[in-house]
């Protein structure tokens, strides 16, 4: 593929779309829009554009098509596989201005939005009017864009499902500048082919989202957490298809290893609740009332303890459960600081998840590399980590490859996927090619196709061998 | 679009495949292969032909795509927009032997089933578990292949979303006879475009579905129904975003009014329990137990009695919530009973039900036709049906034509869509058109063509405007 770099005249034609201050090229260029949360290589795009409007965007869509200029939307930027680093340079798309919470309608229990408002600033304005927006990515600053176009789950997938479920409505600017609308704010739709499913988890290869309508609820009442030691990681893991059998479905079931709690501790500076055992299962019921809530987490807690688990802590006010979460919330940053990092974003079935991490201590003896998982075992999505730790880059990497093959094979035998919610970005295109296979591929190129013909949005990504 | 006709050599080259006695030509073809639920018009298939095996279906249509034969995937036929019928010949591909459920699997909460199974048997199969599969539309003959290829609502909308919000899974043949795997045994999923949620809704015209993966949940303890009268439709169908906004969802919220229920008991011959007031509210809750459902419904008893309710009667047996839901449940079979039917699957914002159920009234007096609703309030899915009544069938067709357009084009001013459950087929085509535009219009086609180059699988459906 074969992309026009931007000249004067290209930039002076974006700056009359956006307004000058909002085209920055050159030194104004931070590292930051040259890559994403784990990406290390920078690719440096000719210019960085912030519309304001959906018209905006259709103009400049309009405009860089004409030229055959490439095109990256960003929203925050804290992907891990890459999807918003610009590949082929030509212009970083940012919503960081489209941020305005447009509606939050009570009455049909539906929100709109533009698609730069960050996650954590979207669940505080629902909440306050006594809503509740379910998906709950780790990363609070993303956007909700972001969270559409990699179809973000997070911890409370167990029981709520993940961003797709609550999206309503899109509106999205197709390649060549046309604007078109898909869903709204209905519930049900069987009106032709789902093309707003199709830009969700598209990771914007396909169109710019430039309003998303979201269904919401009513916020739950109450909430209490559950941290219960095990005395092995396999023993917590074996234990969540037993709470899931036994017809309680918590929020959240959050597995978790010594290992990473102390790295979380010693990041933080804080002490975590308790941290002598191997392992944890972290869970969270949500409920009406405290005496509907005793009553589920009192049968989940005995079937903790009958599958082996040594205690069960109950975080019952606020600030316990906060202190609990935040250190959830600090694992990647904490391996972060302890060295450079691949990840493994990897889904199975929750039967399969205690095996599954087996084989990851497996390789990681065979490879005599680090090898920590954390996650959500409640919905079988696992991040595995390779740590760099002393060793060369070069070794690393060669070894990180080979781990990273077996783990997906492993994987597409349990009938699992290459990510759970993470994405492709470029990062794990031959990891999607090699699970999903030829036929598939050809059909998402052939979709690609379809909706951008000359291939400027976000080049070399998802489907992409080049 | 040109298919070939079955020769003798073909329906040879298919018994080889399916056996001789799953190979029906001529005579042995009951009408019923000819027409769905509400289609008039008959339309012969060459060949109807009933596959056991995913591999049986491979060679069908690897076998149909050589030769240029048509292909229209059946379930039951339940359907309400032609989506079914053979409108080029060519062969019917009946899932009625593909009836297998395969697994129930408590420990993930899923299930996989073949394409055939009826809804009805799998909610009971899941139910005796302990299980619980939330989709439930009013035909409960349908089979879970139809349910999923129109995207079936259903009652349940409202609390636990569409057949789409279930399936995590699919297995699917191409036109060309490749077998795909889309999803799997996983509840989160980010890789690649999602083809399965393509799929979804497709009616056929992408792919043949042969195996479906589905999320299930622990089956609700406890249910009430309450039945509430109300002076007029407008202000029971007005409670309804009260309801919501008082963060209490109930499972299902129906809106019926007099006439239609009057019907229903003369058709069942049955008396519902209260048929006195012009208009009612039908509402279900589910939980844990009852002091937990007595709180929720005592509260939403007195937001419609706020609303200008007349009564609020209280279903808590077994008994008399069937009693009542099985009236419900007849609404559709009582009004083909009186007349033949035009029917409208509209869907709208539900603050938006009441003033178009009004405008449906002006559309009535106008056209001096009678048009009855019932429906899902709570999602604002409404069933509008234009009554032939006395007159003649092509002034009935000429009025209802112009009065569908009107309703659609109301619709679309709100933010609508053409078919909340229904679907497409080929009755709602024109409809489907003038709602998208032209640019989704050829975005289905591109994706069409990507699918089905040849165009063999269920040819006139949807998009297509032949």
């Amino acid at each position: 593929m074969q992309y026009s770099e931007l000249i004067p005249d290209d930039v002076e034609a974006l700056q009359a779309i956006a307004g000058n201050s909002h085209v920055k090229v050159g030194d104004a260029i931070h590292d930051d829009y040259m890559r994403d949360e784990l990406a290390l290589d920078l690719y440096r795009p000719d210019a960085v554009v912030e519309p304001k409007t959906t018209e905006e965007v259709a103009a400049i869509m309009s405009y860089c098509s004409n030229r055959g200029i490439a095109v990256t939307t960003r929203g925050s930027g804290t992907g891990l596989c890459g999807g918003s680093v610009p590949l082929y340079g030509g212009i970083v798309l940012s919503t960081a201005r489209m941020n305005r919470i447009l509606d939050i309608d009570e009455k049909n229990l539906m929100a709109v939005v533009e698609p730069g408002v960050l996650l954590m600033e979207f669940q505080q304005a629902v909440e306050e009017r006594g809503l509740f927006y379910p998906p709950d990515p780790g990363e609070k600053t993303a956007t909700l864009g972001g969270n559409v176009s990699t179809n973000a789950g997070g911890m409370r997938a167990v029981r709520y499902g993940v961003t797709r479920d609550y999206v309503l409505g899109l509106e999205a600017v197709l390649a060549d500048g046309t604007v078109m609308e898909t869903g709204g704010k209905v519930v049900k739709n069987s009106s032709g082919y789902s093309l707003g499913h199709l830009l969700i988890g598209a990771e914007g290869t396909l169109a710019v989202i430039t309003k998303i309508t979201l269904k919401l609820l009513p916020k739950p009442e109450r909430q209490v957490s559950l941290l219960v030691p095990f005395p092995s990681l396999e023993e917590g893991i074996r234990a969540v298809p037993e709470i899931l059998a036994a017809k309680e479905v918590p929020t959240a079931i959050e597995f978790m290893q010594k290992e990473i709690l102390d790295a979380a501790e010693t990041y933080l500076g804080k002490a975590f609740p308790d941290s002598s055992a191997p392992s944890y299962l972290l869970l969270t019921f949500y409920g009406r009332n405290m005496v509907e809530l005793e009553q589920v987490y009192d049968r989940v807690a005995h079937v903790c303890l009958d599958a082996g688990a040594v205690d069960v802590f109950i975080a019952n006010t606020a600030d316990r459960q906060e202190s609990i979460w935040e250190t959830r919330g600090a694992f990647l940053e904490a391996l972060k600081a302890m060295s450079d990092l691949e990840e493994v974003d990897v889904v199975v079935p929750p039967t399969e998840v205690a095996s599954f991490i087996a084989y990851t201590e497996e390789l990681a003896a065979e490879y005599d590399v680090r090898i920590l998982s954390f996650g959500h075992a409640g919905d079988g999505n696992l991040h595995v980590y390779i740590l760099q730790d002393q060793l060369s880059k070069e070794e690393w990497q060669r070894r990180a490859e080979q781990i990273m093959e077996a783990v997906y094979r492993r994987a597409r035998k349990l009938r699992g996927q290459v990510s759970g919610e993470h994405g492709i970005g470029y990062a794990k295109r031959p990891y999607l090619r090699a699970s999903l296979g030829e036929t598939q591929m050809q059909l998402m190129r052939g979709i690609k196709d379809t909706f951008d013909r000359k291939g400027i949005l976000n080049p070399g990504k998802v489907w992409s061998s080049f």
